[in-house]
């Protein structure tokens, strides 16, 4: 069978999803697609490998799904409607390939995104480099650079559960409350579309700890963020199961929670407390500044560095 | 250093390039890009990995360098105009990511490409995923499944010399002749584009080899392909090197070309003689049909395939 073609089988039944809006879906040298008048084409590359951003020990077609909705959630924090996903596809034997393939049809077939093109390699380890593309009206894309002192800082979605659950199945223990953080990832798209519609201008997607990405917008905005962790979802469940200091760890740096931070003139509260927690605000300065229960936090850098 | 800067790093001297459609280049999200009226986005994902697509032994930086032009011929073969280049580069080292970066900078600096976007990761293996994208008039790409009985088969560019090259490399012969063939992938994006404004409805990229891509052209299209061998160019050079087997063989199944093949009404010959070769005729059935001085030529399938 052509290489490609393992992956395609897995996107037989159904009938392959393709978006109205391509001219030539994969199985040619490349796909086109059509952005309309108005519309902009927002893009995202990810690379998710075994033994890095997944255990050994995870199921392949689960490791693949939540590498593909984790990419997704890149275009959710730019308030983009997916439409196309390009995949390549390292498996260490045909079966890998075909259970990747399987996982990412798991992802994609749920949201209607079309697998447009791809390339499949034998490799000694596992891996997926997932290209997510979408849509948006000009000029709408949210970023990390339009945060603006005074402005309320909210979180849409939980963090460190995931970085628990990731850790219990470290540990041995494949159930349970936790594990369902690591495995399933859901991509905040409806949200992030809504934070767009409602004008929302600062946003950025939460993958590698609260606090590293906090830090980014701080940069990128030139202000300082100001958290209050108390706020944050997920601390409290935390606390049941760990100390305090490891339950702040996990929330701060455990990364995987695929949550969305943004920013918001002070008005919007209403509008946004039905899907989102308002954890703090945007000061004059730089960095990022926490309290639990008004209570100082200091940490080193807790962000994910491949190469520290 | 943050991962991704590794191989920005590369990009900083001179300063990088950011094409007049983007809205948003890489260092959030994702990157976002406008998609002019009339124009159509055109998309491509390669994978390239040490040890299948180049030597273990050959220097990073002129790997990725072809890299990411062999992903450009996949543009050309569309007739496309490339714009932007999200890369995923799996380093065993923070040295062979640098190195990568150079070698992609190297390959985007001299054709006015963005780098928009990318991920990098530590890796057993050092290896790189390339997704390209580029622009062209809507409806204008061409597209394998386009050939049509009558018509004539052409090449522009070479077949087999990059196979010998690479044959001598792993012989331990590091300098000559055919080396370069291998080193030094240059897409054809112009003849790409100036063949669709021609025209020119059926075009492929040879990168498995003129037999298997000639053969991809003859299922797509539902035709047969007959190529006269002798007027394929690349073979006469190969005949003062090794037998006329092995030539073939090179010509026909040793792939990395990055040639482009492409069909034709008859009437065109005079406009295409100064930069392609007439190479054979579109006929009645299936499959590649292929005579060299007349004799019939036998092949089993020589394409190259990752699982079999």
């Amino acid at each position: 069978m052509d290489e490609f073609k393992l992956i395609q089988h897995a996107f037989r039944d159904p009938v392959p999803f393709v978006h109205a809006l391509t001219r030539l879906s994969n199985g040619d040298d490349a796909s086109i697609h059509i952005v309309p008048e108005g519309q902009e084409m927002v893009v995202s590359t990810d690379i998710s490998m075994s033994g890095t951003h997944w255990p050994r020990d995870f199921p392949l077609n689960d490791a693949a799904c939540r590498a593909v909705n984790a990419s997704l959630s890149d275009l959710a924090a730019m308030g983009a409607a997916p439409a196309w996903v390009w995949l390549g596809v390292m498996a260490t034997s045909s079966d890998a390939a075909d259970r990747m393939g399987q996982g990412v049809a798991m992802a994609l077939n749920s949201l209607s995104i079309e697998l447009a093109g791809g390339d499949t390699v034998r490799s000694p380890v596992n891996a997926l480099s997932v290209t997510v593309a979408g849509l948006l009206p000009e000029g709408s894309g949210m970023q990390r650079d339009a945060a603006r002192i005074g402005q309320d800082v909210w979180l849409c979605g939980r963090a460190g559960l995931a970085a628990h659950g990731l850790q219990q199945w470290r540990q041995g223990k494949h159930e349970g409350e936790y594990i369902p953080y690591f495995r399933d990832v859901r991509p905040l798209l409806n949200e992030g579309t809504r934070l767009r519609g409602l004008g929302v201008t600062c946003c950025i997607d939460v993958s590698d700890g609260l606090f590293a990405d906090a830090g980014h917008v701080a940069t990128a905005s030139g202000v300082a963020l100001h958290i209050q962790l108390e706020k944050v979802q997920g601390l409290s469940s935390l606390l049941q199961q760990v100390d305090e200091e490891e339950a702040i760890r996990l929330v701060l740096g455990g990364g995987e929670d695929y949550a969305l931070l943004f920013t918001t003139a002070t008005g919007m509260r209403e509008e946004l407390q039905a899907f989102a927690h308002h954890i703090g605000q945007c000061q004059k300065g730089s960095g990022v500044y926490m309290t639990f229960n008004a209570k100082k936090v200091s940490v080193s850098n807790m962000g994910y560095n491949h190469f520290a």
